[in-house]
């Protein structure tokens, strides 16, 4: 099943919660992604009564009120090594906020000057509560999987020991275009995931190689904290960042950012640094 | 002006806002001071027609659903000095969610065996929205001030660079009694913060010592994310932690916590480490 929040051009007002049919957008429910999850008529596992398709519906983010976004770090072999770290024994955790996030072809506004960087990630759904979840627990309160950017203000991020300030600007994060149940896409088994700026590929990796996989980093965060319908966790980034190279490599204003996963597809975000 | 969000013995399912009028909670409104500040009814120096008086009002956690709840580290010298740090050029900025406050009365719950540490704060309340805002504006928008204690699981937080997954933990930061407006207190001018462990006083400072003030945060925190009315920011916690103590001093099960902010009240929690 592939999941979205569309916009219907005949209700450009009120983002839908959809589902894909023979090629087609089809309408579920009134709400967005979000408001359906949390009203209990979608969850893992199971669909709601599918509506009618809705013609030249476009994908926006696909869930625009989650009420956790929490991130992974240095969660990926390569990227642990750029950042000149050791292989970490318990995942470090970052959140974000519903406000972070983007659509899928959204800009990304940022202040002139900063040092914007990229991180492209897989990003699990979550689909039922879960409190102090076993991994089994984990695994069937996965409604799906979707594609994300960490993009990072990276000289606010080093300001203190604390990367939040870096990672939590206001509309930077693209999600989406679609959330993809976990019968057709199995990132354990391997997706390939990528980055390009400006059509140079600057980021490849598959999510096979993940440290933490994104079952382990619900039922981890779970210890802590509920996780609800409708939240979000970001499994990190692979190798190939601007920040570690040499010379750093920042994103520039009109730079267009592709960010894909095999299986769910790509989010193309263009940076606008005039905020 | 005193707000809080109180239980009526007469509708003890429904917490309500509410303003002290000589030395009795009045009602405002229906809701609690989160629900109040979202509807605009009540704001940073407005307050809306004082209702009824409410015999046996029992104050609770005040802000029970802020959308953003974001803490403060490092901000007291004497609290830096014991940390081994360089008094810092910027805030370090971590969160927390609606879910990690509790009232200033309830237990904080923990599971047996974790290294639970005290760490007494002021907390400031957003009156009115802050985005990209001066000193000014953000000082126009403080609802007022209440009192905090960051209890932190130490060995989670020590676990990764980022702190987020030992001060996060579910109902384990009190909050309240009450949010004093600032024509009653002034922290900027010296409030005394202290925080006792089975009556031995662990903690004390003023809060004119703060590296960064309540005002400088907001409007910091607002150069990168929105601010709105029910927020909440956690100012830092002076000297005496017991972590950083020789043999380490952390909180045993029965133990009772009081945070006290002088004007503002007293914290009194009791730990279980039984969860």
């Amino acid at each position: 099943m592939r999941y979205a929040t569309v916009i219907d051009p005949t209700r450009p007002h009120e983002p839908r919660a959809a589902v894909l049919r023979d090629g087609t957008w089809h309408a579920l429910g009134d709400g967005d992604l979000c408001t359906l999850l949390a009203s209990g008529a979608l969850a893992a596992g199971s669909t709601p009564p599918v509506g009618a398709a809705i013609e030249g519906a476009v994908p926006v983010n696909p869930l625009p009120a989650p009420t956790k976004v929490v991130c992974c770090g240095l969660n990926y072999g390569d990227h642990i090594a750029e950042t000149g770290r050791e292989r970490p024994r318990f995942p470090t955790l970052f959140p974000k906020y519903a406000d972070t996030l983007v659509g899928p072809t959204d800009d990304v506004v940022l202040p002139a000057g900063v040092e914007a960087d990229w991180e492209a990630e897989l990003a699990v759904v979550v689909g039922a509560p879960l409190r102090r979840a076993s991994r089994d627990e984990a695994a069937a309160a996965v409604l799906g999987y979707t594609v994300a950017n960490d993009v990072s203000v990276r000289d606010w991020q080093r300001r203190t020991l604390e990367w939040f300030q870096g990672k939590a600007w206001d509309a930077t994060t693209p999600l989406g275009p679609v959330v993809v149940t976990p019968d057709e896409v199995d990132p354990a088994a391997g997706l390939t995931i990528s980055c390009r700026v400006n059509g140079v590929e600057v980021q490849r990796d598959s999510t096979a190689t993940l440290v933490f996989d994104s079952v382990e980093l619900l039922a981890y965060i779970s210890t802590f904290t509920v996780l609800r319908p409708g939240d979000v966790v970001l499994t990190g980034t692979p190798g190939g960042i601007g920040m570690t190279r040499d010379p750093a490599w920042y994103l520039a204003d009109g730079d267009v950012v592709e960010t894909e996963v095999e299986g769910i597809g790509v989010l193309r975000n263009t940076v606008r640094l005039t905020d």
